[in-house]
Order: C-alpha cells, then structure tokens, then sequence
C-alpha cells in the first residue's frame, strides 16, 4: 500500500499525518511544538515520532512525504529561514536534518503553500487553474495555485498575504510593521478589538466565554454573534469588510476562479462574508469579481494533509531512500 | 524576412509597429485613438493603416500579429469587454473584425499584458521566471510573466494593479471606487496634488510649464524638481510613498526576481524612487524584497513592441490566413 506523510509545524501545534493515496487518513499524531525549549529538542520530537509511525506501518509503502512550516521557507534547500512564530528560528536546515533521522526525503514548503496545496486537491479536485488560499489563523498565510501548479515565487515566499498593507499608518503587527491584513483579521486582532469594546469583560467571558477557562477567543465571538451580541457583531463585520479590501486588491492582481478561506478563523465566516462580500462589490474592474467563487474550507488538517499530497505528488522528485 | 506586427490602443493614441524577428523596428504609425467618435470610425482608421503596411512590406511573412488594448479584454476569444478609457466601449470583437479587415489572425491582450512581455522580452532577454511589470502613465496597469510565460488569470483581467486598494475611503478614483493606487500615482492624480500645493498656478506654469501651451504634467514636474522646486519634489516623494506601498503588498503575494516600471509617469523615476524604496523597506517580511529588483524602462513602445513579440510567440498557434 502506498502512502504519504506530511507534517505541519505551526506556532502552537505540531501535526503529523499518514495517508493512503486516496487521501484517507490512517494515522494522526498532534503534539505541542514548543519552539521556545529550543530546536534540537523540537527536532527530537518530531523524528522519534515519525520512526514509531514509520514501524507501525512497516508495511506500508510511503512514497511521498512532505514538511508545511509556519515561516520563510526556502523550499529549494528545505531550509527554514526565519519564523516569528517559532521563537525566531533562523536558518534551520529541518529537510535535511529529519531526512537523516527518519531516513525519508522531504519537500518543504511554507505551511500556507500546504493547506493550499491540500484545499486545491480536496475541494477542488484539481478542477480549477488558478486558486488563492488564504489561512486564516493567528497568523494570516496564502498560497497560489497558479496554471494549475503551487506558485513559489522566485524565493519560495509567495502569497504572503497577512502582510499586504490595507491601512497605511495602521495598528502595529506582530511583523514589524504597521497596517497589514494579519493586524486587522488575525485571531489576536479581532479578539482585541472586541476587547476594546467590551465594557464588563468579567461579565463578557461569563455570559460567551470558551472552554472551562471561558476564554474569550473567535470561537466564543463566533457563538456570541450567533446569540445576537451586538459587540461581536461587529467585530465580525468590521474583519470582513477589511478581508474585503485585502482579498480586493489580490483577485485585481490575480484573477483567480477561487478564493479558499481556511483556518480557525474562518468558522467566523457565516458572520464575516456578508461584509466581506459588500467589500468585494465596492470594486468596479468587475469582471474578476464576477468569475471568482468564494469557498469555506471546513477541513481544520488540510495543512497536514496538503503536506502530505504534496509529498506524494513529488514523490517521484523526492523518493524514499 | 519574417516580421511581427503589434497594435498598441490607448486612450489618447494608437501605435502600429512592424518589427523584424530581433524585434528592430521596420515601420511605425501612430493616430489619435479618438474613442469618442465611435468604433466604427476607428476600425476603419486601423485596418487601412495596417492594409497600407501590408502592402509596402509586401515580401515580408508576417507571421504574428498582436493587438494590446487598455481594458478589460477576453484574451480567448479577443474581445474587449469594458474600456474607461475608451469612452466606455463594451463588447468589441476587434481580433474577429480586424483580421477579416486585414487577413492576420491577431492575439489580443489588455495592453499592460503586451508592455509586460515587451518588457520581459527586451528588457530581461526573458533571463527571468517571475516579473511584475507595471505601467505608469494616465492609468496603471500591470502585466505579470510566471514561470517564464505571461499570467493572464481565469478571464485575462489579471495585473489589474491600477485599481488595488492602497488608502481605505481615499481619494475618488476613475474606475468608481475610492483609494485605488491610480487615484494617488496615476499621472492625473500626481498633477492634481501638485495644483493643490502651487499658490500662483500662473506663475508655476510659467516658471515650469512644458511646450508651447506651458501644461503642468509628469514631465514638467519631473523638471520642476530636478531644478529643486519643492513643491514638485514634494509630489514626486508622496507619489514614490504610495507606490511603494502598494507595490510592496504586491511584492508579498507574487514574490518576483524583478519588478519593471514603465510608462510616462515613470519618467519621474529620479524623483520617486528614493521615497519608493523607503516605503518597500518597512515591509519587514524581508526575504522577497531582499530578492526583487526594480528597473525602469526607457522604452516607451513597450506596449507596441510587445504586441508584436507576443503576436511572434503565439505565430504558430496563430497562423496567417
């Protein structure tokens, strides 16, 4: 039987996958990435995790496997080059290094290049040419199918959406700079801003909070603006119509047949894409607009699981040792 | 002698160009567009000019044709759909009627596409993968070559650049909608800030005016600030600011090796590339912006020139009849 791996390493959780060639899940493994204990100890994790998978499924033959990672990747060297999310890992060489340890041949890619990769064969069932994936989470990705193939870029780091400027002078991002996408519509941004609204938060979190810790979090804005919570209503409005002016300027640039929104945050998007959706009208080169198709993705793995497609898809170019 | 011919359609002028397969120019023509007076008149005006072309280079196989058009065009089947700048024309087969009228089977592209490959062609000698090519003139375009060939998009709207949102709720623009780069770097907007700086407008005109009729445009205050006029040099740095802006998100989603500035208002190069780059130096995901080069276009027939390259390219997929 033939089979795939893919690994996704976000900021918070570290996901790995085994799937058939039909993409059907055979094994899931989740730990906490924990990047500030240090790479090495990161590396280690990961690699005995991999070699247990690999001689639970011994018989299995994995063909393909694949790295998603939070960051600017160079995919031609699988090098991390830098990660803000993953207490700033530079230049860590984790295809080479994880080769060694587990003795297979990884491709590696930016984890929004992955999920698109993943959203492009699951959703779309590679029926379409030219897609933008946009990750909506914490932090805020994209990927490019473009001419029916993952879009790199000339150094890997193409559809780097979350940082594409939509208010010039505006709030301070995690980056570095001031005014990007990800400082109005990543989950941290949204959350503040229902904050800055809030007037009793001990009463807020009570009433809609998340979880035993009643977290207040998208998932709980979400809910609260299913209960009608004027607040979280706009909140949820006030990210769409800026999603609208970001995702705008891309689909004028690109001219794609989808847009796919993924990611934690897009489970707001029954509150979101009306507004989204009146931003998008504001645009007058009509044509774009009227081709492009908006899609959610519900699928939470397709950072793991596009990782895993991809690998099988190179798995010619990178076969096993 | 095999030979290329482009047609470059603009709101103010048309250019015909005759080029040999090292693309030196054999003929050129160029006539006052006038869409006002309707597309009948024009097609007239066009298909004689090139008939005449034909029959003075009647040795010559002309073995491509190329028509860049400023517009939304339908690329498959050589329709423009809407042109602004135009007088609004809507649903013109110019390829179909044009080739009955001339013989040639004409490739019809928006006009920033065909500069792009007039671009990539001879300014990069096509010693590159990905280029965003950006038009700066009454309007702005944009024409995008990935993975070495020219990116249209689903519906040939792709590069739409002019129209993306770089200011929230800013300054009204031709398209309809407000804030676009055009409403701030398109040549109109440039001299319109700059007349909402110049106390004395009888004055400026005087000291700065160019040709006989003294009109504040681009070049007069490219010269304006060259002879260190501040006002000018003010314009020139604010419009430098926002392109960089807007090239930066840009830079971000495509991550090109270059991005090429070309077109009228890019004649103010000396005065805006400073501030452009200082603007493309916030953006602190560095990698892509560590890796684009930007360059300025001397050749002002990119548009022609191109349509004529791009008619050779596509010779064989579309033969003379």
């Amino acid at each position: 039987m033939k089979a795939g791996l893919g690994v996704d390493i976000g900021g918070t959780n570290t996901k790995i996958i085994l799937i058939s060639e039909r993409a059907r899940a055979l094994k899931e493994i989740r730990f906490k990435t924990e990047s500030q204990k240090g790479y090495g100890r990161f590396l280690g994790a990961l690699s005995e995790n991999i070699n247990c998978l690999k001689k639970e499924f011994s018989r299995a033959k994995i063909s393909g496997a694949g790295i998603g990672m939070a960051g600017d990747i160079d995919s031609d060297r699988g090098v991390l080059r830098f990660s803000p999310n993953l207490n700033g890992w530079r230049n860590i060489p984790l295809a080479a290094d994880l080769g060694k340890k587990t003795g297979f041949r990884y491709v590696m890619e930016n984890d929004a290049n992955m999920a698109a990769w993943g959203a492009y064969v699951l959703e779309l069932k590679k029926k379409a040419q030219n897609v933008l994936v946009a990750t909506l989470g914490t932090g805020i990705g994209g990927g490019l199918i473009l001419n029916g193939r993952l879009y790199h870029g000339s150094t890997g780091s193409a559809g780097e959406i979350g940082h594409a400027l939509i208010v010039p002078d505006g709030e301070k991002c995690a980056c570095g700079n001031s005014g990007c996408l990800e400082a109005y519509c990543g989950s941290g941004a949204i959350v503040k801003r229902a904050f800055s609204m809030i007037k009793d938060a001990a009463a807020y979190r009570n009433r809609f909070g998340a979880g035993p810790d009643l977290k207040i979090n998208t998932v709980a804005l979400a809910n609260a603006a299913d209960a009608g919570d004027k607040t979280a209503k706009k909140v949820w409005a006030e990210t769409g119509s800026y999603l609208g002016r970001g995702f705008g300027s891309m689909i004028l640039v690109l001219n794609p047949e989808y847009l796919i929104l993924t990611g934690g945050v897009s489970k707001g998007a029954r509150h979101f894409l009306p507004s989204m959706k009146k931003a998008l009208r504001e645009f007058r080169i009509r044509t774009p607009f009227e081709k492009v198709r908006v899609i959610v993705s519900e699928n939470a793995d397709l950072g793991s699981y596009g990782a895993a497609l991809y690998g099988l898809h190179y798995g010619e170019h990178v076969p096993q040792k």
